[in-house]
């Protein structure tokens, strides 16, 4: 491993997940060695973008030898930290926080769901994929009671920021949010993730835009 | 607005839905006129960075005078293709499909939700916001009867290759893809954007190991 001091870009650092994904599936199918042109082709960039982007993180491959897949994987996961356990809560349990719920990847990835928080009397006391959706006024009590890391916010835009302000003060420290506000900090510890599904929507809306001009020529 | 055969940097068209949506709360706020700076600092980015991307599309902003904020949130809008509208099939009325169903900005932003389709008797003949869940086994007869631009697609990883492909056959061509899964063509006219959850969570989980190694020295 080189050392950790070095800035990794941060493009690459989104396309890691994405060597993750692919290494996976390249492992279930019993592959033990991949060359980086094939793994590139199998992932639709060039095989330079390969053996840089995995250059910023060590020596992975051996000339003429390839990739070792199941190492490979394994180094990316410790890159990515998944080697890790981070408990995490849910905070809305509305469709989209029971989506993520049952989201089967999570847990075998160390991201380990608690609990759910919402306000709706409907929803508080039921299970979600066995896990207990509480009452948000139990949320102090409850980080009292038990390390949290990770706060998973599937809550309406009106609301998030003051969840999340309540959640910092609490001593939550990272978010994954899907709520279409930007949540900014000055601390550097408070470190958030963006899932902005309406923003994925309006790129494309922007390519089929672009697509249909350049078909009219 | 400059020719259309410029070639817009990847970069900046991931930016351009953050930029309508800043602006959708600056004039929801009252405010008719704003500066490459004070924008700026609403987003978080530099003043050049603001001036740059928009120079992109055109001569939006007046020296000394600044961006009249309902133009400029128009001219995104129309860029975006955002005053076009876009008749939308969810496939998959799940609770992320059913998230998606009710994601309220849609209809205001040009995509019209049609209908959803799903497999299971349960919810078929169901509606979800209004919108009815038909069988898959009438997609067929439906994508006859009605036209359809853009299916996005809360289906579980295992299907989601065999229903884009099937989708493709009856002529849909843009997709909004929520499975951990790369759907690529080589027909340039296929147009797949990705919402990847668990790449967000893995690009959060490294961004946690760096800084509680950097914390560590």
């Amino acid at each position: 491993m080189k050392s950790s001091t070095v800035t990794i870009p941060n493009a690459v650092i989104h396309r890691l997940p994405r060597y993750y994904r692919y290494l996976r599936d390249i492992m279930d199918e019993g592959v033990e060695r991949i060359s980086s042109i094939d793994l590139s082709k199998r992932m639709g960039v060039t095989a330079s973008q390969v053996r840089q982007d995995l250059n910023h993180f060590g020596d992975f491959g051996q000339q003429g030898y390839g990739y070792n897949v199941a190492y490979l994987r394994e180094e990316i996961a410790k890159i990515l930290g998944l080697s890790e356990s981070h408990p995490v809560i849910i905070f809305g349990a509305g469709h989209l926080g029971t989506a993520i719920a049952n989201h089967s990847n999570f847990p075998r990835r160390g991201f380990e769901i608690l609990t759910l928080f919402d306000n709706d009397p409907k929803v508080i006391g039921t299970t979600i994929n066995g896990m207990l959706v509480r009452d948000e006024n139990e949320l102090e009590s409850f980080l009292a009671e038990n390390k949290v890391e990770i706060a998973i916010l599937a809550l309406p835009k009106a609301v998030t920021q003051s969840v999340a302000d309540r959640l910092i003060s609490l001593g939550v420290r990272y978010f994954l949010n899907f709520a279409p506000v930007d949540l900014r900090y000055d601390d550097p510890s408070i470190i958030v993730e963006s899932v902005h599904i309406s923003d994925s929507m309006m790129t494309l809306s922007y390519r089929i835009a672009k697509s249909q001009e350049e078909k009219k020529g």
